[in-house]
């Protein structure tokens, strides 16, 4: 196994160590317990078990540049899958993008029901809050606060949630450049960023190295999200491993849509450049891709 | 007008205020803009304009025996009315209790749609706690962290969250007592509870101060409920000012249902003096009930 791969798992096994502990819950006597266990379910459900825990694994890799690691760390990069897991439990939904399956399994609505998927998007997205705010993340007030905010930003209006929005009502649309990258960085690119940020405030990382480490992962973000949509349009199912060719199906404002299948492998390669540069200031040789 | 009615007029426009400033966006000019139009717009419509603004209420009335007024405490109180409104609105879909009307107007999937109903109130969650993790809601990082931490609990799997959970999982049971009273403190005790106690953090009560709140926030949460719970038993729609009799319709689990009208009045009167019970060792004499 080569160190990436060797890294990437260990930021699996981080997430699912500190996800397991906490949806762990004490049996319940009284009537109502079967209604508990239910969300509980769902929420492991939804949190458990599969990923690539990508977003977690950038957490990990940017404290790591500080020398933070432990149990905090891995508590902060659970905070940000939370926040991952909750998004594809609410877009899988009937009114949002309608998806049976997910990483090979029937989605949360599917496998419960809509009205628990939806209650298990919200706890999963409050779980994520609770454990940033928790001493155990962080001794220091200050960072966990800064954390909190950042996902908070993230996550909310300008951010990933504003993203999906535009996404929905691009559908079928032909949006132009600038449209589709405002739409990427916001969908995608915020929480990868942030991911990035949080390793950064972790490792008590000065304002310049902080502000690269933001531009790294806004930029491994986007980069991300072409090679997934390069894959969409050009795989078979049976080498992605799920469903492709769903974006033209649907009229997805993408950059594929937008430059082609040369443009955006391009682009792809320009936007790594980019995350790569972004390393320069850090005495970094993008270590990490 | 008298102090009561005042006070709580005072808290509707805290609300407004700080919520107003939050949710304006300057205009934007990429083909997209439509998109975060739309999302801004339900996010609005489900926050503003409407609602009685009781937990606010209990953040500023709560903040105010620390003699803390002003824009931090009107800010922490709008991120815990932004929690309720969310939950009105998730709880509103069609999937969940499916209600087309709320405080006189259609509910935010039926003027807008059910994706953009979702988006807007994953939105709404994810700024309560942008506001509470800004420096200008208190200058203090602690208090700040202590704020998210007490409402993401109070809003997650063992609070809120966790609650609707229950309220819908037990349509149609006969939970007993103990059940039905874990409901009620999870889906409407939890959020007002956070609220007393934020009201407590934002005025560096002790711990002794806090926890006397803490009960009075409970205490008065459950005792909203079951007030809520007799006018949907025992008025008309004219008297209620909305629809009534839908809890005995759907079968929820109430203690109205469980103890009857008398019973459930008599539980009322017990649980205000519990509320102001809790607040005599604070010295009062429940300024607020």
């Amino acid at each position: 196994m080569d160190r990436l791969d060797e890294r990437l798992k260990q930021a699996q096994e981080a997430v699912e160590r500190v996800l397991e502990r906490l949806l762990l819950r004490p049996p319940i006597a009284d009537d109502a317990a079967g209604g508990t266990q239910r969300l509980v379910s769902a929420v492991r459900y939804a949190a458990l078990g599969g990923g690539k825990r990508l977003r977690p694994f950038i957490v990990l890799e940017t404290a790591r540049l500080f020398d933070r690691t432990g149990d905090g760390v891995a508590r902060a990069a659970a905070a940000l899958e939370c926040v991952h897991c909750y998004s594809l439990v609410h877009d899988d939904l009937p009114a949002v993008d309608d998806d049976d399956i997910r990483r090979g399994r029937p989605t949360v609505h599917k496998a419960f029901d809509e009205a628990t998927a939806i209650l298990a998007g919200d706890a999963l997205l409050t779980l994520a809050f609770a454990i940033l705010a928790d001493p155990s993340t962080d001794a220091d007030a200050t960072v966990r606060v800064a954390l909190v905010a950042g996902l908070a930003k993230a996550a909310g209006i300008d951010g990933m949630v504003g993203g999906q929005m535009l996404d929905l009502a691009a559908e079928g649309e032909r949006l132009g450049e600038a449209a589709v990258k405002r739409l990427q960085a916001m969908k995608t690119g915020a929480l990868f960023r942030a991911a990035a940020e949080a390793g950064a405030i972790l490792g008590r990382a000065s304002l310049p190295e902080r502000d690269s480490l933001a531009r790294f992962g806004a930029a491994f973000g986007l980069a991300f999200q072409l090679a997934d949509d390069l894959i969409d349009a050009t795989a078979s199912p049976a080498t992605a491993g799920k469903a492709t060719g769903k974006d033209a199906r649907r009229g997805k404002a993408t950059l594929v849509a937008l430059h082609g299948v040369a443009g955006a492998r391009a682009l792809l390669a320009e936007t790594v450049a980019e995350a790569e540069q972004a390393l320069v200031p850090l005495g970094l040789r993008a270590a990490v891709l």
